[in-house]
């Protein structure tokens, strides 16, 4: 996949952002849930088709973490590149780079589970071999800084 | 049931404001669709309950508005004071007076319908009479400006 | 202006939807709002660049209103069409047609006002007559039910 | 100060939660930013205060990051324990331990450091003394889990 060509596009609103005029930080959380949504498409493991396949309630989140290296404003062009950085028995981690004009305004990590309803409690579970042998071919060791 | 003392109380806080420092519209509505929750509380008819008694998926919205007398600011306490204004077969409506210090910031407006999933789509059922005797209780058909 | 053209897309996201599985309904303000920036700038009257020249702090609302045809869910692509259809002395009123796969999910309005700080309230103030006259031309008096 | 008491509480809406009837996760980044408020006015730092006195555009954010252990739904009442546990010369680390029924539900951090703005740019500067001080009774090396 060429990561370049399938980064995850946003602009930021003025709803997005803050008193101060920047982004709301939250915010670029919402955007990297949205990114995984996008990257897992991108790679043909639609979620909402694993969903219904593998009756999973999604990619819940075990941790995430951020860091800001720039302040975003109302009107710029956010691009986010998605890369699965480790995959586990049950869980996956996902890094986002959230690039302004090419600069990168914002790093961010989601670690996600497989993850069933059993009663009111959501259980992690293996992640099933067919699954595990397509994200296989896109897990990136490397972790840019 | 008093209103007064069964306001729904909020803080606007610093992620509820835009740019421009004040409130960020949407939030108004946002506000009104958790006062609606705490009135079908208050009045003893939980939708938390009712959509297990009657597997309605809630009460979706047909129709909303707002007017916007004062710009709030973080940290304004709000007040929502919640009527039911009206009170149709399958479908009511609510009045939301949203205060500042007494003073009103915002008057809105939410009508709601009486709703189960059918497949994927979503249709409006006569409200059960039991549900019904209640409401026209708090009927009140003062429309305050 | 080429309103079917100039159409401000957005696509509903997992976090934009409630545990019915549709819209929550604030989001769709929240998306009337970006129609309002983005359809301003498509008629070559950037709200940033008024902002800068008239020292107003936007055009915050007086009232807004939406009615709701049909509930959007995830991965609809929604397509919102603006135009302006009241033009006053300070103040202006729009119409956002929310298309779905080109069906009329939500209709709503906004009416805004021309506004400054004053201290610390916010007063509106005449439209200036070079802004007026590029707004009249875009001015339909057609109001879409 | 004791933590228990100054507990930041708020109620899970229904609006705050996804399709899976779970908090969606940017929400558990807003509460902790609302009680980082809350915390600094129970040390009689108002933010408020200090951006007026001190020409801070407010504490921005350089780092976050959260754990998640068990999943929160509407109605759930979240409290949420604030503590200072690093402090440098012009940043400093909260964390933010959120109970549900006295269970830790979420632990999560926040790096924010003393901001001003410099034109478009957003440069820190050190802590006043007078202000470092009263953090430093506050600060708290322990870290729990």
């Amino acid at each position: 996949m060429n990561l370049i060509k399938n980064r995850y596009k946003i602009v930021v609103n003025w709803g997005d952002c803050d008193p101060a005029g920047i982004v709301f930080y939250p915010n670029f959380y919402k955007w990297m849930d949205e990114a995984h949504w996008h990257y897992f498409k991108k790679i043909d493991q639609s979620i909402l088709e694993l969903k219904k396949q593998y009756k999973i309630i999604g990619l819940p989140l075990l941790k995430t973490s951020g860091i800001y290296y720039k302040p975003c404003k109302q009107g710029d062009t956010l691009e986010i590149e998605t890369r699965l950085i480790e995959l586990n028995n049950s869980s996956l981690r996902l890094q986002h780079i959230i690039y302004s004009k090419n600069l990168i305004a914002s790093i961010g990590y989601e670690t996600r589970i497989w993850a069933k309803k059993k009663g009111t409690k959501i259980s992690s579970y293996p992640i099933p071999a067919i699954v595990k042998d397509v994200l296989l071919k896109y897990l990136k060791n490397e972790i840019i800084i």
